[in-house]
């Protein structure tokens, strides 16, 4: 049977749909709902394409109440670059959780992948960061820097920021471009002084070996770690993870296999407990930060829920955006 | 960047592929690539809403030397006749396997998949069954039953087929449709006297109880089961496996977890050897059936590659079909 299915691009959502408190606020009754112990988010299925140098990401999930379930296709294809494209695409479908029907395919192009990645910071920044924030730091210097810090500074409205990246130029390019963008300081500082100087740090990077320390931890730290996402991807040292005050993942499950949570395990460490999860903190059902001295860190590898939860969201703001398409 | 996304309707899918020889043999080739070892193919992402009496399976492979490769969602609603839609649904998407970008959603609702699951059939039917088949036999009813009788009559051309379906009427309608499709005699009959009489019998059914009966094989016979895809199904009783002279799978990590050989695993029977895959005998790296009195089986899981192959096939007939999206 024929029915109707809206097909939207990168350029209409993001007419529709921005980075802002609502936003974050949508994210955060994700985590909440994980946290119910009522969603169902099956393993994310990912597949490795080595001869062009690709990768690709499927994540879903089903959250009880809701109308619809998102299914999200990532791909990084990390030689685009020299081709002038992108490292990462991709497309969002939204299905009816009654029917199974396709309602909408967002060709997204990552879009809406990334304001809720983004949005995932400011919860974690929330409820983990100190009330005040003076200075935040940032830990890479691509799309996600970006948006991190916008959304870091919607919920904790920092006046200084501290950039730093392994290419200077493309560190001081991003400083100066938030420094405009949120009416604050910023400056390109070494890692080391951005960690130290800095109240609430979000590392957004690629990397296989620690780019944050333990010993440069100092009291009232927090660190949301969003950049590791695969299998050997590591940005905070495993002392730093086991030294903190308080360690929340999204979801423990993904953080031990493609999280920080990973290389701990192979160092030894964090063992002998199972981290909470942020939902649970959202929730009130697992304590956060409980007093302005504590060292906290996040590890966000990126859950389905989220998924579903700004597909959903986006689909009630379409009004007549998009392409009607029978099929 | 923006580029154009082809957007791509079942009706103009069902314009420019059929179940032909062709297709059988684009599936064919992809059974082939599957025994080289090279293609990388994740276990299938599945999730169940129990609440809506509904699962999703997600499917990829990537094969080497292909273009691109397909990422393919089912959803199976089974409450849906209720509402007067089909139980099952879904879309495929076709990437660039250069650099992840989307190249054609085909919004089919689940008709590739039913070709190029019924193409399969034709592969297992080519390789294992005799080559001189008088009488086909299916169980079930749906539109598989019927997909697998004409794609089996392609390569094996039979001149009588028997019918069972618990629904005697709807076995009757189906031998009818098939026999002046087909322009053979067709009979509605119970599951013995069908696997008795035939010398291809392909199985077609959710069952979750042997529907086939290890006294019912007798020399000659080539059975292929489709229809188990989901942990807990079961259509060829665990003794009839073991009692094959050659049983077969699709693809052995998803037998064992979906298919035929969960069920004769959990009797305890099997256990032993790791069953040849499809693919090594389309490629001649296992031997098939050696001669026409062996009794053989053929478990169908259904495969990423199937759909890789499948949508890259048909996207190289679409011409100017389907609507461009600028993404």
């Amino acid at each position: 049977m024929a029915h109707d299915v809206r097909v939207v691009t990168e350029a209409e959502l993001r007419a529709v749909v921005a980075l802002d408190l609502e936003t974050v606020d949508v994210i955060e009754a994700a985590f909440a709902a994980l946290a119910s112990g009522r969603v169902v988010m099956p393993p994310i299925l990912s597949m490795e394409l080595a001869e062009a140098n690709g990768e690709v990401d499927v994540k879903t999930a089903y959250i009880p109440g809701f109308d619809g379930f998102a299914i999200k296709v990532s791909p990084g294809f990390f030689d685009n670059p020299l081709l002038g494209l992108p490292s990462l695409n991709g497309l969002m479908i939204l299905f009816s959780a009654k029917t199974g029907l396709v309602e909408t395919v967002f060709l997204d192009n990552g879009y809406l992948t990334d304001i809720r990645t983004a949005a995932a910071g400011a919860v974690a920044a929330r409820h983990l960061a100190r009330s005040e924030i003076e200075t935040a730091g940032v830990i890479g210097t691509g799309v996600q820097a970006r948006l991190q810090m916008k959304a870091a500074h919607l919920v904790r409205p920092f006046s200084r920021l501290l950039v730093h990246g392994r290419d200077a130029a493309k560190a001081r390019a991003c400083a100066e471009e938030l420094a405009a963008e949120l009416g604050i300081e910023a400056d390109a500082v070494d890692a080391e002084t951005c960690v130290r100087e800095s109240q609430l740090v979000v590392t957004t990077t690629p990397a296989r070996d620690p780019v944050v320390h333990a010993d440069w931890l100092h009291p009232g730290l927090h660190i949301t770690a969003m950049g590791s996402d695969q299998a050997g991807k590591n940005e905070i040292a495993p002392e730093a993870l086991a030294a903190a005050d308080l360690y929340v993942c999204d979801r423990v499950s993904q953080c031990e296999v493609s999280g920080e949570l990973e290389a701990a395990h192979a160092a030894g460490l964090l063992m002998d407990r199972t981290p909470p999860e942020l939902g649970e903190i959202v929730a009130g059902t697992h304590p956060g930060r409980t007093d302005a001295t504590q060292v906290t860190i996040c590890d966000l590898t990126g859950t389905g829920a989220q998924d579903t939860a700004i597909a959903s969201h986006v689909s009630t703001r379409l009004s007549g955006a998009g392409t009607l398409v029978r099929a």
